[in-house]
């Protein structure tokens, strides 16, 4: 490995680590109570070899219900037919580092939400991933906007940001559901590299700084906003579509689970609570109703201001 | 298709179909206020082919929370890349007739159960499949003892009880949990073909005849037990492991999803209500702490008498 890629890995190690805990202060500062439990835990790759590890910070307060702010290095050999799958060799060495975060709160009127930023190596190929994204219970069209417009200002620089938006609009689909979204999107992007590593890691590393901006304000306006029971309800069955988007599409999740990631850090992910139920309906002219009309793609960032 | 395999065919479908309403009506007579919603539906097979359809029920009472006993006829071509995973070819024409059920308890001292019986064919190559799995959240081990000893005696005449016993404990297993059993196992099989199909129709229409009796007598001996606040939230948080294997891991769930199935009746399976928690600990000696003790392979039959 060249000195150049080597200290690149360790700059973005050590930011991945120190954005971690800028988070969780900004999290503490909306949330006096939280409560945060640390793990930090170590790897072996498929083979048995040292494979790295990572720091997990579970979360639960007043605010936020449930919800992780994780960061981790893995390395080593890839599961062969895993490798495949990566567009990589059998010999080829799998090395990755990221920050990954997942905020459930109480009240139905604040969003849920999820971010991720990471730096990956297959062999020598080495991109950059990430990504922002906003599931509502409640049709405030002013937040969602405003999460939209937030990331469009942050991505312009980069010139991707409708199709980083209209990315985030396909992936993150229930395509078991006809397609309808988690959430109301965001921003999503994956193999991304141009001609110079420390350039990209420069402006990935941006990317990620502005998360706080683009979510903490809507939780600020919302937190204490009163809420009915079937506000609350209807988050719960939400949530429940959200662990079937995670169990059964999210790359993240798989590539976790098969590169013999650590079980308990990925699935931090999945909301404390949870209902199923066999096609619900809504009172016509309920927010419920309204919320349900707006989990496809829209042009949400044109609506601000 | 041979005069003798349509009629199969006929024979299998007026079997489950019958099936689902002696069970249906089994379980009314265990929970007198059952709601049952029935749909009644028809799908087209990937290219937009008629493709047969099915009858869900899906059912809600005082003694079982939530549940679905479905039956389902579907046919037509197969997605190409899924034929090949199934082990058959782009043009071969796909069958599959079954029963599927799942019922969740309120009571946590009942154990939720499934079972499923199908008949399927993969262009010319026919066979059966099925299985019944019990998956509890009070350490009740004569229950357990019981439906194994009962599907033991069930399936002796066929000499694959060791067998099929064993397969189901590798099958219902969370991999990513370290291979924790998402219950207490029971039979499973998959592939199941002999000389003559009409014969293993028989000897699978018995085994599936066998079911009410495997289960409502533990349901009518725990249904009225009473119960603890640990005893439930410990019922909704296995609820989450059941989850996960269904949405990660099963192969009944994944093939319904991919085979263009409905979503709805498939996910049926999912109880009302699940919780998520990062690494619980149990009180050493509760009921709780010996109930994860038996979320592994056991010889229960052997406890029985």
């Amino acid at each position: 490995m060249s000195l150049e890629l080597s200290a690149l890995r360790a700059r973005w190690k050590a930011h991945v680590w120190a954005l971690q805990d800028a988070i969780v202060e900004a999290l503490r500062a909306v949330d006096p109570g939280l409560h945060v439990l640390e793990d930090i835990w170590t790897r072996q790759d498929h083979v048995g070899a040292p494979g790295g590890g990572g720091r997990t910070r579970v979360l639960s307060g007043d605010v936020f219900e449930s919800g992780g702010v994780n960061v981790s290095e893995v390395y080593g050999a890839l599961d062969p037919a895993f490798a495949a799958q990566l567009g990589g060799g059998a010999d080829d060495a799998l090395w990755a580092a990221g920050i990954s975060l997942i905020l459930h709160p109480r009240n139905p009127r604040v969003p849920t939400v999820h971010a991720n930023f990471r730096f990956l190596s297959v062999g020598d190929r080495h991109h950059f991933g990430g990504g922002a994204d906003l599931t509502p219970y409640y049709p405030h069209r002013e937040d969602f906007a405003a999460f939209h417009a937030h990331w469009r200002d942050a991505i312009a620089p980069l010139g991707t940001w409708p199709a980083w938006k209209a990315w985030c609009d396909r992936y993150f689909a229930n395509h078991h559901r006809g397609g309808e979204m988690r959430g109301v999107g965001g921003f999503f992007f994956d193999h991304w590299r141009r001609e110079e590593l420390s350039e990209d890691l420069e402006a990935v590393r941006r990317l990620s700084e502005a998360f706080v901006g683009a979510y903490l304000p809507i939780v600020l306006r919302r937190k204490d906003e009163a809420y009915t029971a079937e506000d609350e309800s209807f988050m719960l069955w939400r949530h429940g579509r959200y662990v079937e988007f995670n169990l059964l599409h999210d790359r993240g999740t798989i590539f976790g689970l098969r590169t013999n990631g650590r079980t308990d850090s990925i699935l931090v992910s999945l909301p404390a609570r949870a209902t199923f139920a066999y096609r619900p309906t809504f009172a016509e002219g309920s927010p419920q109703a309204a919320m349900m009309a707006l989990y496809w793609p829209h042009a949400w960032a044109d609506e601000c201001r």
